[in-house]
């Protein structure tokens, strides 16, 4: 090929092992704010890939405790114009504290807007300490599973992946997002709006980092079981301790960190 | 060993390759909250890995736009305290309209508490079209060079490098952070606070993905090629576009993806 001089719009020029250069499709994953409104009143503009709006805020609503019960909402509308309207059913108000207004979110960040560490905590219940639990077969086949569930992630390499699986290694739902809490946000929404909160026979793998607001979400959908492909932060890992959950890092079969509650990961062949 | 039944505070239990598990010490990354102050007033509190507080906070207000001369500075004091207190030189006056308070930012965010899209954009001046170009093997030879200068990566996997490196390839910074965008700002902190910006002649190698704030903050220094060994968000390629700055993606050697302005680039062998 002739040597490249200038990229048009829409295109990339990749450098190929051979050391050859090419001309190719520009297939980034695409980021656009979102504003999710309650009502007339906006609540967020979060960065996020399109699609699956009505679930992003759904779970947006329910992580951030602003809604709990799925009779709180009448109807969620999202018309494909970058804006998801979440209308309450009748006679039912939510009260929005300084805490759950947020302003601009981007696709990285799950709490932004925040005034104040404390802020962040939304204080729902702990997991209670039951007896759910998976073994080691299982959990090691959860990351297959998830890219074989997704699409884009291996094309561009710029999307994150949530997947909410049942004790069997089952997968229940799969979202991706370029933000890994939207991609959260819309797994859980989903599960929401079909009524099936809480999760507390689930678990939850997410093809980036478990942060504290990772593991805030799941605790808000009652999940007991998270796992990361990557690894934990230490607010996370704080966070997962107190709050019962078990905590998965670093889970690239055959290896894995377990960093909290290990008690719901069965060791030993059966 | 025996089975383990319970994690203890500041342990991990791992499984090996070879199925085996084994107690660890927890390595992780750590996270805390960094309150960011000018004179007596808060400007930010950013989740941060602690170490080189006066950069970052230097990094931070040049790349939002609150400072722009090292002169307007008199003194930066970070006692450890996980606060850091800018003070700024007599006569100094700096006017923070709304965009520019934040309230608490998380890790994964840099550009968390603005109110709207638009506010996130600072209207630093694009690079001038200069002659400044990078060679491919000196690009090809920057991921290595980074790793090299890093120490905590590869034992965690849980943090992020920033490193600006100039035209011949060699490190100029490297800094380290669970957040990829203080670890620029900390880079980036330490050439202003070294009267060295604008970094006209540099290029900035982030570990992560290259998203909007990267690139902003990058122009912010004056900084005119970017490289990430991961993807760029669709929103990092058109600011780079506009910006005049080059934008090199999943940069791994042998193999890299050229996303705005190749004509910084020098492709044949000299």
């Amino acid at each position: 090929m002739k040597e490249p001089h200038s990229i048009g719009p829409g295109r990339i020029i990749r450098r190929k092992k051979d050391g050859s250069l090419e001309y190719l499709r520009d297939d980034l994953t695409i980021e656009e704010p979102l504003e999710i409104r309650i009502g007339n009143k906006t609540l967020a503009t979060t960065m996020r890939t399109p699609g699956h709006d009505d679930e992003l805020a759904a779970g947006f609503v329910v992580s951030e405790a602003i809604v709990r019960d799925r009779s709180a909402i009448a109807e969620i509308s999202a018309n494909g114009d970058n804006r998801v309207v979440v209308s309450l059913a009748e006679g039912v108000n939510v009260k929005l504290n300084t805490a759950q207004r947020f302003g601009t979110i981007s696709s990285s960040c799950g709490l932004c807007g925040k005034t104040s560490i404390d802020e962040i905590r939304q204080n729902f219940p702990a997991i209670a300490p039951a007896t759910v639990r998976i073994d080691i077969e299982t959990l090691l086949s959860l990351p297959e599973k998830l890219r074989t569930a997704q699409s884009d992630f291996a094309r561009t390499g710029g999307i994150h992946a949530a997947g909410i699986f049942d004790l069997n290694g089952t997968a229940k739902t799969v979202r991706e997002d370029i933000g890994r809490h939207n991609a959260v946000d819309k797994a859980i929404g989903r599960a929401f709006l079909d009524r099936q909160l809480p999760l507390n026979r689930s678990i939850l793998l997410v093809s980036g980092r478990a942060s504290f607001e990772i593991m805030q979400k799941a605790l808000s959908a009652g999940i007991p079981i998270v796992a990361s492909v990557s690894a934990p932060s230490t607010l996370a890992v704080n966070f997962a301790r107190e709050s019962n959950q078990t905590l998965i890092g670093f889970l690239r079969p055959p290896s894995f960190n377990i960093y909290s509650h290990i008690e719901r990961v069965i060791l030993e062949a059966s």
